[in-house]
């Protein structure tokens, strides 16, 4: 059993039709599974529907909380990019003996040309296969916690000394 | 660096509009991984285009066969879902020393609904992490070759117990 | 009120991801509405869901039939396009005082590349604006019965003088 | 042949993954009419590509002129749906002597579930259909310039009176 956790993020931003602008509604996770034929047996917690930009440390220690709370060994937390390192180094400090694995997107799944459904498909095999410890998934890549960066001229996530 | 051998199946069927038909053409691996912006190094080599129950003992061989040759130690197969595991036995009798992971597709990629970019970044994840031997990648789930089966009434992968 | 009648053709084909092959199910004519945000009174009647190589004299005949039968005075038909100018001169040879417009598409709706719902939003259109006939709308053109024909080796309608 | 004149709007915002903001490219008209299979002669000219929020005075009067200036007397201009319908009352003040249909979309093209396709495709029907004037074409239907109006609540376009 896999806990999921929601957050936000890029992900799972939809249009807001009537305003014109970019906004959240509910999590597309469920959908996503269905469309990937999921059979790994997950429980999905929306813990949060935010941008990484506005997370608060008080959300950040949300996280860390659900984290440590959930029964499961193994956990895939949904993020905004811009701040995923950031939270997975607040899980690293306060979280042992799991495998925690955080993952976004570049583009809304919502939006048809998204590589939300390739991330998490290969966030769910790395949070089956790796050793405890935090990781972020990305760009068909897993990276250690504390060897991460996003690259904000590109978009891609690369090892800090890459 | 993973090899990336293409035999064709569901994964990459298109619609033929000019006779109406579901038909192979190029394959859709390098524009799939350029959808989930993936960053893993890859080769990429077409070894056929069919649907896998049209694959003959010669074509079985030849897919063992460059397994075994290609220099690098991590492979991703995309196949068709109906003699996956077929093809994974086979492989798995002739080929040690290497961590060889199948997979496929149950609606085309081509057609919007589909489940192959999950497939695709969880195979590629899980052929980064999986100790050596040979699988099957499906459903967001992995299998030793050797337990498991396609449950054709569901077009569900399962253990053979299960 | 538009009069849609729905036959099948490609325009509805799906994706038997059970046993591999194209299929009808359901129409996808009110997901299509939908999409389109139409607000264009419609009433909606599925008479077969067939592809149109496959239609017989009386599956026409009963085409034929509905047309003349519907109270209203403007009809649109979904239709596969191989044999839509046949169904054509069928009903321009028996209904008359009514402005009936067949489409179809090239690439099923469920197969996201399709050209359905551009060919739905522009045979509404024809619909609610030429006079009495029987036109064949496709390619965002709209034909006379009598002067269109399938171009079988492009997959282009085109006058017949062409 | 039909005069395609592009402003922007909803219609053609696209996604800046690296700002993670709604921003504009290139159109997507000539792709929609790829995906759509048009055999409609066309000429697509780029007039502006901004949100009709933030159209000027000068930015209307650069429209107006083009329509009077065009040597066709059919006309389709791609427009953000929020001042539609100004820009048509200044278009029919001015220009005489053309059908002239304004459209757009309440999703953006680039994001899979757009109402574009559908409007486009019944734009460039009611471009070919109608009398000269001025018409708003959205949702299916056809409005004249001066009996139409957006229902900012819910997204609709309706006649005055509605």
């Amino acid at each position: 059993m896999i806990c999921i956790f929601v957050t936000g993020g890029t992900f799972d931003k939809t249009y807001d039709e009537i305003r014109g602008q970019l906004s959240f509604g509910e999590t597309h996770l469920p959908e996503m599974l269905r469309l990937g034929r999921s059979r790994v047996e997950v429980s999905i917690e929306r813990l949060m529907m935010i941008d990484s930009l506005d997370m608060t440390e008080r959300d950040r220690a949300l996280i860390v909380r659900r984290c440590a709370e959930c029964s499961g060994s193994r956990i895939v937390i949904t993020h905004g990019t811009d701040t995923m390192v950031e939270t997975a180094a607040a899980i690293a400090h306060e979280v042992a003996g799991k495998t925690i694995v955080l993952t976004g997107a570049m583009i809304p799944y919502a939006f048809g040309s998204s590589d939300g459904l390739f991330n998490l498909g290969s966030a769910l095999a790395f949070a089956q296969t790796l050793p405890h410890g935090t990781w972020v998934a990305m760009n068909g890549r897993c990276f250690r916690w504390d060897d991460v960066r996003k690259n904000r001229a590109s978009g891609v996530f690369e090892e800090c000394g890459g």
